[in-house]
């Protein structure tokens, strides 16, 4: 076991005036937690930052601190909204360059005449930081530090994320399953939180539902041993067996 | 016109390791953007954080400090993981206490035996605390300060908030209009960008879009003046028209 492994932390940082108006549904947090999950890395918070300069560099600061990794998606276009990268700049002190790598990349993707100004911010980094690929419009995402900068585009993002994925330090795989049964979490509660308390390491999460006409929960425990789980999961079924309920491995649908 | 109104702002804290894992996919935050949005309070900040209590705490006074409303989703139910309203007692530095009202709604709520300590613990709240109703399983949330303290599951919240709409002071509405067009962001990003110079009381967003096997973009102007936004608006059409695209006024399906 690598129980003694340093748990990895991250936090995302979702950036643009579109998914806090409501017209743009983000899903790129959703991606991002099960792909961190998947790497034995945990996501601590995610915020959503408004297109200010001042959220955005208070935002970077105070995650890049707290947390081993930072993903920040979105605000790295061509247009005057577009400000991620030098407020990623102004965060780290440094200034923000034209990169020649990048500058590369672009003038082989555009047709000639075609790399105008405004695409030419997409080539500007801050200082010292590391390209991302997007094999999906060329126009590339950054690291610094340990904040990844990337596009805001759901399928860009993916390809990013999928082509810096090998840069990350994982820690010990985070195991979870998941139990469930028709019965109220407040029927369960006082042997759920026991059983919480004889496995210290586990998180053990509740989380009711309402499907086929009934109510119900789903109880899942997370952790890094996979004996402790197995223990865990044999004792909850038990408890909701005697209360009268029929434990199932899964959700039902 | 309303315009020297103040703007009201908001934070949304979405609480709980299932959307932090990738287990759940959070729908409140888009839920409570629109919402926000039709009642003029510009949503100026989200969070997603953890079942930790110190997290929570921070995070809540942290926004509490620097908006007109908080709204809390997740953690208010009867298990052990259910943090939330003590984590808000500590933040306003008060005692968390058994409220007879809540008291009263459960009791009639729950068969004779069926309300035991589990599910008392849904009538905790801050010394202080105003309850918000719960129409649909009655345990209820609550506002104290700024801060409204509402259940995760979305049918529940989405009742709750409708409930508490009328303690809300909206600003002056924030209108909204999108042109789009088959042009690439690089194409138009130097007029847009003159565009905003010249509307600087206009948010104007440009978010690209991949339709019917073509690039194209889809660009916002919000704000609460009407005339600005027309005015803006056809100044874009004829910046589209000028650049060789046809300006829609929505986004094609």
């Amino acid at each position: 076991m690598t129980a003694s492994a340093p748990a990895r932390t991250a936090a995302v940082l979702v950036i643009g005036n579109e998914i806090l108006s409501g017209r743009t549904k983000d899903v790129n947090l959703g991606f991002l937690a099960e792909q961190l999950t998947s790497l034995g890395i945990r996501l601590r918070e995610a915020r959503v930052v408004a297109d200010v300069e001042a959220d955005i560099v208070a935002a970077v600061n105070q995650t890049r601190a707290a947390y081993d990794y930072v993903f920040t998606t979105g605000g790295i276009g061509p247009t005057h909204d577009d400000i991620t990268s030098a407020c990623v700049a102004k965060a780290f002190g440094v200034p923000l360059l034209l990169d020649e790598r990048a500058v590369a990349l672009l003038t082989r993707h555009y047709p000639p005449g075609q790399l105008n100004e405004a695409r030419l911010r997409m080539a500007q980094v801050p200082q010292g930081a590391s390209l991302v690929d997007n094999p999906v419009s060329t126009a590339p995402g950054f690291q610094i530090g340990n904040v990844f900068v990337l596009a805001g585009v759901p399928s860009i993002m993916q390809a990013m994320f999928g082509g810096l994925k090998h840069r990350l330090v994982g820690g010990p795989p985070i195991l979870s399953r998941t139990v469930s049964g028709f019965i109220a979490e407040g029927t369960i509660a006082a042997g759920l939180g026991a059983l919480q308390d004889r496995y210290p390491q586990l998180e053990i999460g509740s989380y009711p539902f309402f499907r086929q006409g009934r109510f119900g929960a789903s109880f899942v425990m997370r952790g890094t041993d996979a004996g402790q789980i197995a223990a865990a999961a044999a004792e909850l079924k038990t408890l909701i067996h005697d209360l009268g309920a029929e434990p199932m491995e899964m959700e039902p649908a």
